[in-house]
């Protein structure tokens, strides 16, 4: 049975403070619990309020309680709360991706599981970038989140001294498509309103554009979609 | 002032029947909205929250009353209803985008932005595809639904006498590099847990794979980042 200190506990988990206080993140449903267990990742509680599940060491919680503590408008009948792991040292042997103060939820979690569909094994964020702990983010990585490992740190200071090239996204870049992706290197992607802060464009080696159609009115991608396609075509 | 009743028909219009009736739909967003007027959108009743507004029609309204009648989660301050435009009949003279069975909002969104950006005008949905009014895919549309047209009607009736290619992605597909894109012609794209169903499978004459990383262990692509590498390549 779970008792009331736990759902608090639990709840308070929405907020990152509390995150990084107690050590614990959510993961709603069950693959995404199955995937992490898979992964290796400590649960601290599984909870369920389905009465039958593929894996048995869930503890039984009312409809009516996992809505009080699910970050979901509509829970979906599992919850776990996993320990934050240990990740090792950031390091620049192979491709890093760069995120400059994103914000959606949703567009750190895509690009997490984009990452893990195109090898990138580390994700370095400002410190203003949404936390990857955040419910909806784990939801949104669908399970690549155990596969990527993600760190948060001024940029500048990390990268400044670096000896590799540094690719970004602008308006006004060379056409992706005669760019030469040469790895060890970075790149990075920024602010879905303002996109790459103007300290951090200095830094940039490398300007990509990806191209309109000529006659497209449209003002922007989406920056997930922009790093489907700049991933796709560095590894093309 | 906004009546009592004109709150009840806007929220009515959350739910497809009753925009099929009444022939209106929401959009939210005091940039939505604009975006809306300046593609000629019919309004029917523009309300807001705040003080002021570049918009100047705006009818006065409580935070409370929006809360109401929108959509969001975090209402923004700005609500328009707008009549649901006609459009021309369905052709296939260019690119037509298919999506069959295509559920989250967000997705059907992000791709009516991509066919915007890569200058897709028509897309044609199966009749269990989310539908197109409703205000989650409206929003994430981010404006672009002005200038793309999305029909719905049964896929296989329409296309299986026509002579275009028609391009899907498949696992088993071939990798994207090597397939030539011939205009006119025909891209589908499947349900985000199921792909494209077996029996529109067999109408495919070109089956497109993107390629994961050798090493990576990830299930999927979602169907919106698949979509922009695809219409990527399409325009390369």
């Amino acid at each position: 049975m779970v008792v009331k200190s736990q759902l608090k506990l639990i709840k308070s988990l929405h907020q990152k403070k509390n995150r990084t206080q107690h050590g614990l993140f959510i993961v709603e449903g069950e693959k995404g619990i199955a995937d992490a267990l898979a992964n290796d990742l400590v649960p601290y509680l599984l909870l369920s309020s389905q009465a039958q599940s593929a894996i048995n060491s869930f503890e039984k919680i009312s409809d009516r309680e996992l809505s009080q503590i699910s970050a979901l408008k509509n829970p979906n009948g599992y919850l776990g709360v996993f320990r934050i792991p240990k990740q090792g040292a950031l390091n620049f042997k192979d491709w890093v991706v760069v995120l400059d103060g994103l914000q959606d939820p949703g567009n750190l979690g895509t690009i997490i599981r984009l990452c893990d569909w195109f090898g990138v094994k580390q994700i370095l964020c400002s410190p203003d970038t949404v936390d990857v702990f955040n419910p909806k983010v784990v939801q949104a990585s669908m399970g690549s989140l155990t596969r990527v490992s993600v760190y948060y740190e001024s940029i500048i200071p990390v990268i400044q001294k670096l000896k590799v090239p540094i690719y970004g996204t602008f308006m006004e870049g060379s056409p992706i498509q005669k760019i030469t992706f040469r790895t060890p290197g970075i790149i990075v992607f920024g602010n879905e309103g303002n996109g790459i802060s103007a300290k951090l464009s200095t830094h940039i080696t490398e300007k990509i554009a990806i191209s309109s159609h000529p006659a497209s009115q449209a003002e922007s991608l989406n920056v997930a979609n922009a790093a489907a396609i700049v991933f796709h075509e560095m590894r093309r």
